[in-house]
């Protein structure tokens, strides 16, 4: 039975990626490691025969040790923890001699649970020490860079920092963010997380997590959702989902598990995740009550939040700004709550006949996120479910009370994100980030898609990237993927892949359009590899190397056709590129030759 | 061999759409039949059990009779002429003895061929008669309204006009576009085309195809190109890919062949194509003389445009406006000229050391293209291949050029498209807009995406899905549209499926965002069938109505999971929209029952 149900190394990813190799980027405040992919790329070899280098380029890496083939893994132990010593110098943590969730210590006394435990269990959880502020929004505020905030800078620049020359980039347009002009460094960093713009998920007691940021003006990040559901998934699969994520450019993880076993499915996955983890505890709050939402309490949700903030969640989405006075306002809705955390607050408040306590609570909660450095994600739980539903009285009042509790987290030095929609016509997302800058002082956003249109299932992840893809140049920070299973059912590993495929590439069209430094370097050596039809190098620099090569390869498979200079696209005599060539070939010969060229103007062909 | 050649019925896509009928709405200036597709919706059952009917919804159709079982279909017959009285009845065409087509009527006299020829080949094609002018532009000019514009606006306005309400739709953002109000009227589409904001492709040689038209103003539309290479496909490969496409939404098809026996292979996929049909001529002109740039000539190409216009092509790609003087601005691309056509010319311009001759015999081919009432579509031989060289010199000074070819197409009563790109980063599409509103004076832009990125090949259907919404919203009045093979390979059947589903949710999502009227009908009927649990139903509206029940039934195959109220994704607990009619359930009991619940706020539910 464990075999099938817990993780198994054999059966983890762990291919590198192709024509690439993994190099690390020296700190020089600190004795840190950045790790990115560096990507060879092969010679030009111009029409006349002259051969040229092409330098290698370096692009950010979320897959951590999994594609690094030195490195060892095992999942039983876990990946390796690279801030440790980082928050023990800080010396302002204490570890606990046993852990302080009741049903934590519960569960690990359930010998009937051995069988699926994580087999390195770590039982002495860091805590911050009586009286200390440990969060990176405090050192921030204090002026501190945190070897994390180093680690970030260099991890953003992939490496422009030290070329000689980045290439052509066009100038972006970026709506008044305070876009970085050539490069980040660790002060742009340590400024932007201490005012709020920024933040850094850093629970204390994940220290296997390689520190990212989350920021408009940062590189837009993406997050997949993973998670079994009552209806399905082993805890094997879910790790393997996770990992999956990391490898093709997952920046965090969201566990979003609501079936069995759900506290050790995510020890498992903390413990093998590079990337910061996020959950929502209400759902496993929850299952604790077997679903029955009149028997929620406070006491459980609380020691939820302890019991995940031990394990190492490094961020946590709280329906906090659902107000009773909100939920009149989606009476008339299309489609309702569609949140699953905002149905549930929304359903509590009128068995209770109270107000939400998520948000009575909001002070208690935030001081013990303080402890952990995790941070909160405070979600919309009225976000709308449909076009009908976008931008109404009860999304926004909603919003405008997520700014209060912004406040309230930042005074604990609780670092915040704040989530955002759903579905939304293309016309109506950019008043949701405006109305978001406005209300929540910039802290970031952290969108679901949004889907501009509802009649798409099976595309919702392309009808979700349009939105997404506008919104992150509009300036959210980081966009929830989604997925081809969106409303239809629990995605698969292939479909988790393709979800985060399309999500990063919408990222990144972002980037460009925002005119983040570099960005465009990618794109300008994927376009001259295909100008001279270096196939290995396009297939080696794509997002998904498998797939072009795949597509490639289902008309022209012989080796042959990967240095060919046509594809079957056009074929031979209509590769344009192909004619593109000989005509500046021609051009250089006419303007040698001809006199009659130059006089028709032909010689500013090679003057321009 | 014939058998594996030719088309064959019984392998042509022939299914009926899920729960759908074809109906058909009467003309109230003229006889005609305007074809729709109706989807049946099943009842709402409320939470009381009370039981209410829903309104079937009517959408926009471009299938044609391969969709009615009632219609049997003979492709070597070809689909129903629908348009063949509407053109003699205007007596104003001659029917000719024979073809004027040297080519053409070379290689009817090939017995070799017969094989391969369309059975019933008629060899009277229609011409203007000698000093009449039979275009739709120049009937709008007069004041004419044809059938083909009642037609169209009938089409256009998929029942909403005999709806007493569409429901909620929100207002939209069209960037001072001339918006219908409330629907489309017979005047309204003759106006439109008479001031050359809108074409109706529409050659008297294909009675066929089912009028409709292209313009800002009205539905967005997207192309699906298909056509075999010289690496691959059979001319039944492709009527199939035709038909594929038509099916899937594709408004225009373009025939892109440049392999062997293109003459015949389009024949059969005009015949059977009840959409407009595009072609680039060039690329035939070429495959005459062996691929030999240096042999094209204007008479071959001459021939071509006539072999071509009375086989019933209805619009041409002519890359007249790329300019020798614009071939210098290339020189210093990323990609260069990407643009097959564009780059035969630019290599014809410099073996021949002269200007183009689309360019210079302009006024002669608008000549030819208004005896046929074949449209142009002015080729954007300049597009950027690469993020690098989006919006340069040479792409704007190209489309400068085709402004002014605009007004000598027009002054020949020639129907104009604008070509436009290509490769474009977010944040520079809409300038591609704008300039081409100002230089060619709001003829229709129809554009490829434009991609968004360089850097994800396999998912350029979806970097291009982004900014073609985009640039449609901004006034695109028809996108080419772009599969997952995309700079990879020539596309197969699921590719081309792929990729017309993808264009046509962009296509959509560009209408709602432009406030387009009715275009939100179908979301709220699907937002609305996914709040109350009707998955049928769901499917049936849904684009891609087999993936979406495919997705679904990867993890709840049975059929009770068609009514159940929840999906795999998150679980029966975990369902927020079955959460939500739990909580306006209980507001509804609070509210008659309990007056401390009243005193608290709680009645607002029920007044909002």
């Amino acid at each position: 039975m464990k075999q099938e149900i817990i993780p198994n190394e054999t059966s983890i990813s762990r291919k590198p990626f192709p024509g690439s190799k993994k190099i690390f980027v020296d700190g020089k405040l600190y004795k840190i490691k950045v790790a990115m992919r560096e990507i060879r790329l092969s010679d030009t070899v111009d029409t006349d025969g002259t051969i040229y280098k092409n330098d290698p380029i370096t692009v950010y890496d979320t897959s951590g040790p999994f594609t690094d083939p030195s490195v060892e893994i095992d999942v039983k132990i876990g990946v390796p923890k690279i801030r440790e010593s980082w928050i023990e110098d800080r010396n302002d943590c204490e570890r606990l001699d046993k852990f302080s969730s009741e049903y934590c210590n519960q569960r690990i006394a359930d010998k009937n649970l051995d069988y699926l435990r994580f087999d390195h269990l770590n039982k002495h959880p860091l805590k911050a020490k009586k009286g200390k502020e440990i969060s990176q929004l405090y050192y921030a505020k204090q002026g501190i860079i945190t070897p994390e905030m180093e680690y970030i800078a260099i991890r953003e620049n992939q490496k422009i920092d030290m070329m000689d020359d980045i290439g052509h980039q066009h100038e972006g347009e970026s709506f008044g963010a305070n876009t970085p002009k050539s490069h980040i460094t660790p002060e742009f960093v340590r400024d932007e997380v201490a005012r709020g713009r920024a933040i850094i998920p850093a629970n204390i007691n994940h220290p296997e997590s390689e520190p990212m940021i989350i920021g408009r003006n940062f590189l837009v990040k993406i997050n997949s959702n993973i998670g079994n559901s009552p209806l399905s998934s082993s805890i094997h699969e879910e790790v393997e989902k996770a990992v999956w994520s990391f490898r093709w450019g997952a920046d965090t993880i969201m566990d979003l598990s609501t079936g069995e076993n759900i506290h050790e499915t995510r020890e498992w996955i903390v413990r093998n995740s590079p990337v910061p983890v996020g959950t929502v505890p209400l759902y496993q709050a929850l299952e604790k009550v077997k679903g029955d939402v009149e028997k929620l309490t406070w006491e459980i949700y609380r020691d939820t939040l302890i019991e995940q903030a031990e394990q190492g969640v490094d961020y946590f989405t709280i329906h906090a700004g659902l107000l009773w006075e909100h939920i009149p306002m989606t009476s008339k809705r299309m489609t309702g709550i569609v949140s699953r955390g905002g149905s549930i607050m929304a359903k509590w408040c009128l068995l209770h006949h109270q107000e939400n306590f998520l948000f009575t609570k909001f002070d208690e909660i935030c001081e013990i996120l303080a402890a952990y450095d995790v941070g909160v994600s405070l979600g919309d739980g009225l976000r709308p479910g449909a076009i009908a539903d976008a931008n109404d009285k009860a999304q926004f009042g909603e919003l405008k009370t997520l700014g209060l509790l912004t406040k309230t987290a930042w005074k604990h030095n609780v670092q915040v994100l704040i989530e955002g929609p759903g579905h939304v016509p293309m016309h109506k997302v950019k008043e949701n980030m405006d109305l978001q800058l406005e209300h929540c002082m910039e802290a970031p956003f952290y969108t679901l898609g949004p889907l501009t249109t509802d009649i798409a299932p099976g595309y919702d992840h392309i009808t979700s990237a349009i939105g997404g893809a506008m919104i992150a140049w509009f300036g959210a920070a980081m966009l929830c993927y989604v997925t081809p299973k969106e409303h239809l059912g629990l995605p698969e590993k292939e479909d988790v892949k393709v979800g985060v495929i399309t999500y990063k590439l919408a990222a990144h069209a972002a980037d460009l359009a925002k005119g983040h430094p570099g960005a465009q370097v990618r794109d300008n050596a994927m376009s001259k590899a295909r100008f001279e039809f270096r196939w290995r190098d396009q297939f080696n620099i794509a997002l998904d190397s498998e797939t072009a090569i795949k597509y490639h390869d289902a008309t022209l498979p012989d080796e042959g056709s990967k240095t060919s200079h046509f594809c079957s696209m056009c074929g031979e005599h209509f590769c344009s590129m192909k004619s593109t060539r000989e005509v500046r070939d021609l051009a250089k010969k006419l303007a040698e030759k001809s006199e009659d060229f130059k006089a028709k103007g032909g010689d500013i062909y090679i003057k321009s």
